[in-house]
């Protein structure tokens, strides 16, 4: 594995490394102190062209665990401002010594654009509406351990799946390890292309939760409200809302996830947001566990084979 | 001592270990190799809804010279823009295994909120106009340092009070130490509950100086003035403004403190900033006190017992 | 050498020991584990008045590599915005321990002022059109890498010489070790005491570039345009932009440097840019030179003689 770009072009064998590797790196984040000397001398460099403080923090937290330096670039600081291009931004990183670049872009492609562009490996942490691959490894990653396996388990995907990147990586993700996909939400949240993916399609809430073992409910994101491509919030809420009572359709022991931020009483009731009345709603683990899969991911790509330590 | 979210409720005991472990983190400040592993291993979160480079920079100078990392979030640029509840993005760091959550809220008790809602210890840099206990902190020890002791000092706290969340802790610090506290400044720029406050009241800066051991000259926060808050600048000036020739009414060897930033020529005149004509200013020296003072707090909380250590 | 403020009042002498200086620390970049403790427990403070991700990253990952702190502060988040004067900030930045402060101001001559405030090493790291020596540095380093030395050679420096503290930075490098230089642009855009300077202008660019052994490239800032001070950029393009076809007026060996960030199609082709076509560019070599320079820059100013280590 060189980059890692979308789980789409992932094979599964690899999925399974990154998964158990992060398993390994889990216990470190139990420990009081948490620190290991296994990615020091080297510089991660975040190149986020979209905020997002979650994902962003995740992997800087990643890299100081492993002793491993993180340059944070903001682009709307950046001399992107003063008209660079794409490519000479990431020449540039390339030759401040960066060792690996993770990067959020508002273009689809522009991560794969940057892996046949430089020589460092490219990590995509979230591209326009196409992939968000390290969300979805630690979706699957948490699903593991709460169901000791992916395969035969049937995930419901709930919400805005035309927008959701996260959406798409799991789809991928979740197919290669042998679960059977669900995509739950109005015609109007469908991507288009959704005849050609590896997935049943639900406009019925209790309909696609019907024996659900997950649930990986999405955000609605309220601003596109008014481009008038959600119905109001309070009938998304009415109609597809996750919570205690629309639960009952699923599993008994169905395994709630969302990948942040929540819009508590939109998508998700807080009864189920907070893990109450008995429900598994694993919103913490995931973000704990992304740590661990991040740090899986920046390792196979950043690690030094030891003899070429110096 | 498991938080520190106000000097309201901690205890004389707790303020001066506070003080006395400060004391001896300060000898490592005038090293030329700034660096001990105390802290290694912990990450510290700095989460600031209202923008200071200054108190900011302190902390993450404490954290980095104990071997702490320091993860800066800056609202602004946050996951609260899309409009995530305080409970998740709290909840998301303490996931993210931030190992203390530094907190600066325009909302007064937002720190007490999260102390509640989190296992991780919390630090209030700011909350509202209600407390800034690290601020008071480090004049506590600035005044120990210069005074020797704190206990029956006359301390006189001058302008705008009313906004202060730097005067209400001093208050609180200060008369649990035994010293005697006066507020100085007009009207409008008292507290409403001053009654209830352990502290005299004085319009006039001339008895309000009267015998001090020190002053602590308060920011005027000029935009304030366009609200009809504030008389003129150049009258407050004339009226309250802290100069060699005002300091004539305080105690000869009296101390001068300022939490910055300061207006050189509203509330305070250049040549006591600069520390001229033999006047004691403690300015600078505050702001290395505050690492000193920031590093205990963040000792205190983080440390982890050495059994513990891996 | 206490400060880096300018080249034109930097020694000839103090100008080769950087330069020998990086040349030792270069080797360290090209090593799998990019770190040495050269400066552990020293922290640099980048203030930085205009945005300038670039060089602040360059010197962050400088001062990383040694292992030294590096504490970023942006004005426009900080307490100036509370109307705090330059001098009380550099202050607060000494009292707060930084062991140098790297400085990007508006005004020329900030650095300047801020080194006769201070006791410790100020870098300039740009001062409005005056100096950015640190550039100018790693373009001296990039030529006597590619061309054994600077003593005799002919370096053109094109475009807009007037707003431009990297020409004048150079200008004075390149004189004091020896080469000619000349400056070639159109009238509008050369300075007013160009008659001043030790160098020979030329509006012709074919006349400019004859016989020359470098030449330096600057940006076009677009947004001067509107301005009127610029021709229409096509036109500027024609005439002195720099592409595979007029680079044949100068030595068939000519080194291409450009400090960036480029406008591709404006000033410099895309194919020169590229170093295509057996053209000698050396863009992304000058960025890697340039965290080598400022590792040097940062060890003279900041490193502790062995005997003060604790």
């Amino acid at each position: 594995m060189r980059h890692l770009l979308t789980l789409r072009e992932t094979s599964k064998q690899d999925i399974l490394h990154i998964l158990q590797t992060a398993a390994s790196f889990k216990e470190i984040l139990q420990r009081p102190v948490k620190k290991v000397p296994t990615l020091r001398g080297r510089a991660m460099v975040t190149l986020f062209y979209e905020n997002s403080t979650r994902t962003r923090t995740s992997f800087e937290m990643a890299a100081k665990i492993m002793s491993a330096e993180a340059i944070n670039i903001a682009v709307a600081q950046s001399s992107v401002a003063k008209g660079e291009s794409l490519k000479d931004t990431l020449l540039t990183l390339q030759s401040l010594k960066a060792d690996c670049i993770v990067m959020r872009h508002y273009a689809a492609g522009a991560p794969e654009f940057a892996a046949k562009l430089l020589q460092i490996p490219v990590v995509n942490a979230g591209d326009g509406r196409h992939e968000h691959p390290t969300q979805a490894l630690l979706d699957l990653f948490t699903i593991q351990h709460y169901k000791g396996t992916i395969e035969d388990l049937t995930v419901a995907i709930v919400g805005d799946i035309a927008h959701s990147r996260v959406a798409r990586s799991n789809i991928w993700g979740l197919t290669k390890l042998g679960a059977k996909v669900r995509l739950v939400g109005p015609r109007t949240l469908m991507p288009k292309d959704v005849d050609r993916l590896p997935v049943s399609v639900y406009y019925d809430l209790s309909a696609g939760l019907e024996g659900a073992d997950v649930v990986n409910v999405l955000r609605i994101q309220t601003e596109r409200q008014d481009r008038g491509l959600l119905p109001g919030l309070r009938e998304y809420s009415r109609l597809y809302g996750i919570s205690a009572s629309t639960l009952r359709y699923a599993k008994p022991d169905v395994l709630v996830l969302h990948p942040g931020p929540m819009n508590r009483g939109v998508e998700i009731s807080a009864e189920v947001a907070d893990g109450k009345c008995g429900l598994q709603c694993a919103v913490t683990e995931q973000v704990t566990n992304g740590i661990a899969v991040r740090m899986a991911v920046l390792y196979l790509l950043m690690g030094v084979p030891q003899s070429e330590e110096s």
